[in-house]
């Protein structure tokens, strides 16, 4: 999948200029994540093959989720409430009502945050000087890339493949339209 | 802890008798135990420690669902859709509404459901026949505990002693009356 806009510069900037706040931010990303999966398989148990690869990967963003707590911790920081994500939410607002596209749509936007996830880690990966964490944000940034595979092919599974392709450029469209609308926070999205 | 009344024989009975709708419940009841810690992280990140004790109990209760997961499916079994569960219900209606009495149950009932998982998972692991079964249920009993001891030290984090143990005889009195109230069911509560 290819995002329409790459990042600008000035978030790598921002999220790197208050970077404890980014990380904490970045704890309630992997735990809506890990929420996400088990919800997708509380709403889907019947998808063929969803409920074992949504409870992997519910032990995998649980995982990283306890990984980020830890470099957290060692920062001295505690985590806050969650004040809500608003890329997160854009990207919910347009989800489709009917059952069949509201399911497509679920995936499709799952696939995209984990497509965006992998973009930003990667950069901080690469930008971060403390060599722990550029090997940490590496590592989460592969998990994302597949992630997001694992979504598509779930996508796949669902609907006739140019509906899927249609589908994923109108939202890809979407995505690309929001992130530029949003301001630049020290945060993930 | 000890808890009110010791399950009926009947139960196993039940739960032996058909042990595929068991087991399939037994899945819902893990992805409601991950999603629980993720919620009470949501809910309580700053309590003291528990950020990341939820997020390696959310880690270890979706690890288990994968388990259970790969054996209904070795069984030829589908996850259905989760009807929902009276026992868990039951108890959630007994947590008081003013926030600190409503943290405070929330962790004590989090560690009555724990015990009573625990003696209930231990039942099937001394009942089952087939030894790899055995080995899984007895794993995942002893990890119950585990947890039930986790939720009772992050209860007694949150108010005396004093006020802690008359709460919880409490709920371990309605627990009690909940369980010889709801019908008997191929399930674990």
């Amino acid at each position: 999948m290819k995002l329409r806009d790459a990042t600008s510069p000035r978030w790598l900037e921002v999220a790197l200029g208050d970077f404890d706040a980014t990380l904490l931010d970045h704890a309630h990303c992997e735990k809506k994540a890990a929420a996400n999966a088990l919800s997708l398989l509380q709403a889907y148990p019947d998808v063929p093959g969803l409920p074992a690869q949504m409870a992997r990967l519910a032990r995998e963003e649980s995982a990283h989720l306890a990984k980020v707590l830890a470099v957290a911790e060692a920062r001295g920081l505690t985590l806050s409430h969650d004040k809500g994500d608003p890329y997160a939410k854009g990207l919910q607002a347009l989800l489709r009502n009917p059952p069949n596209e509201r399911r497509l749509d679920r995936f499709l936007v799952a696939a995209i945050i984990e497509a965006r996830s992998h973009e930003r880690l990667e950069l901080l990966a690469n930008a971060l000087e403390d060599p722990k964490l550029r090997t940490l944000y590496a590592e989460l940034a592969q998990s994302e890339d597949g992630h997001q595979a694992l979504f598509l092919r779930l996508a796949e599974s669902l609907a006739p493949k140019a509906v899927v392709d249609a589908r994923l450029e109108e939202l890809l469209e979407a995505e690309g339209e929001l992130v530029r609308r949003l301001p630049v926070r020290p945060a993930v999205h």
